[in-house]
């Protein structure tokens, strides 16, 4: 069965108040649209777990640099609704622009010293931007669980100490990155890679794995690591590296040698 | 009756979820203890227009500078607990400050152009500080209704903003300022007040109702309005004026000549 689509949030609220009124929980997946496999895994645990299931697409400005990919960023709506059919996903939230965003909008969600860091160093605002409307998502939906997925996985930390720390009454889970054959993660970006780019992308597969074996095999030098990953990603044509960090996994923060959770990112 | 003292987050959740499911609406009136004839005004409002009354009392330490008065911010639990069992309060909710903010917090909100203004401008921090602990306590108690003072009509209107902006499913209510009846607006921290600081208080009050009563007289000026309040208020012995401002009452910005909804802060 098709989902609903709703893109007022009066509809939406309604909606929401009506199934949980029949007893149901809800589960609940963001997503700038452009689903791929990565969604449609996020999609299936809510399915399992909750007895309705939101999907919103809404690509978000606010989490956008002035320079970055906003207009080109694909919107393939309608075969976005098919596969939230297939997946039978209830509902799909597809706001405008202007309803999340009304003239005078000014509010914004600081998750400090986790903004800042790797991605958020050469994206200013990015996780800003992020936090803020999956907040707002969260007051909009009022879901019993979130998912989100582990390749973003700096988002992911930050959504749940935003979680935490402001008390919200969400429960986030985190699903596994979904990766092609060669190991490419999936990403609704992959599209504006051509052939030779697209080969080439695996560098980063290749290498956390290489990274990944070092460690069992005894490593514990962050520099040492750190170089490797430098050396075959630099040395891939067509790939300029913006960074390559090993951080704590809670903090975000550089660590040398490993110790504990680490992220490789 | 004597209302329910909780102090855990669990159990705060554990009562709310009951009165939902008794089909009751909830009221909220969070507050800093120290309670007198205005936080009364809150709850009865509240009494009057929900099924359950909930009151917070907690002094948030957040909002307080450096130098500012929280290790001596009155703290008569007893006698609060006391005036909410008089106004019919249903839960008073006293979590300790590890409760709010366990190790590791570190998120916060920013309502943009109206925390750094007018009073903000004094107290760097302040409103960041209100608007993040009004929003978890909005999501710890997820009321139907919040009330708040038109005395603190800075902060009132950033929660209002923050409401609106974030998509909280909270009504905002803001109530009179109750006033001694010499026009001194009751606060917490009058009890600071020596008996000739009590007395020259009341030159605010004095000064605001002079303005106002030049504004019904037909003066549109800011500039001769705010000499008449600086001058009023600097002449009174022992009062050390901070600011004198006429703002537009949605944006908090100066506004010369007066239009629109203005406030006199």
């Amino acid at each position: 069965m098709n989902p609903v689509v709703v893109r007022a949030i009066s509809a939406l609220r309604q909606a929401v108040h009506d199934v949980r009124r029949r007893g149901l929980t809800v589960g609940f997946v963001p997503t700038m649209g452009a689903l791929h496999e990565g969604h449609a895994s996020l999609i299936r645990a809510a399915r399992k777990e909750t007895g309705f299931v939101v999907v919103s697409i809404f690509v978000n400005p606010t989490q956008f640099g002035p320079h970055e990919d906003l207009a080109r960023y694909p919107q393939p709506f309608e075969k976005d609704l098919a596969l939230c059919a297939v997946e039978s996903a209830d509902l799909v939230f597809a706001p405008q622009v202007e309803t999340l965003y009304p003239q005078g909008f000014r509010t914004a969600v600081e998750v400090g010293g986790l903004q800042d860091v790797l991605e958020g160093s050469s994206r200013p605002g990015h996780f800003r931007g992020v936090a803020t409307v999956v907040l707002k998502l969260f007051h909009l939906v009022s879901p019993d669980h979130a998912y989100f997925g582990q390749k973003d996985a700096q988002q992911v930390r930050i959504i749940q100490q935003m979680t935490r720390d402001l008390n919200l009454p969400v429960e986030v889970r985190v699903c596994p990155i979904v990766r092609e054959a060669d190991g490419l993660a999936l990403s609704s970006r992959n599209v504006f890679l051509d052939t030779a780019q697209r080969k080439n992308a695996t560098v980063l597969y290749r290498s956390l794995v290489e990274a990944q074996a070092m460690i069992k095999q005894g490593e514990r030098s962050s520099t040492v690591l750190q170089r490797m990953l430098t050396e075959r990603i630099t040395a891939t044509p067509g790939v300029i590296l913006d960074s390559a960090a090993i951080v704590d996994a809670d903090s975000l923060q550089p660590i040398d040698p490993l110790r504990e959770q680490v992220l490789i990112a």
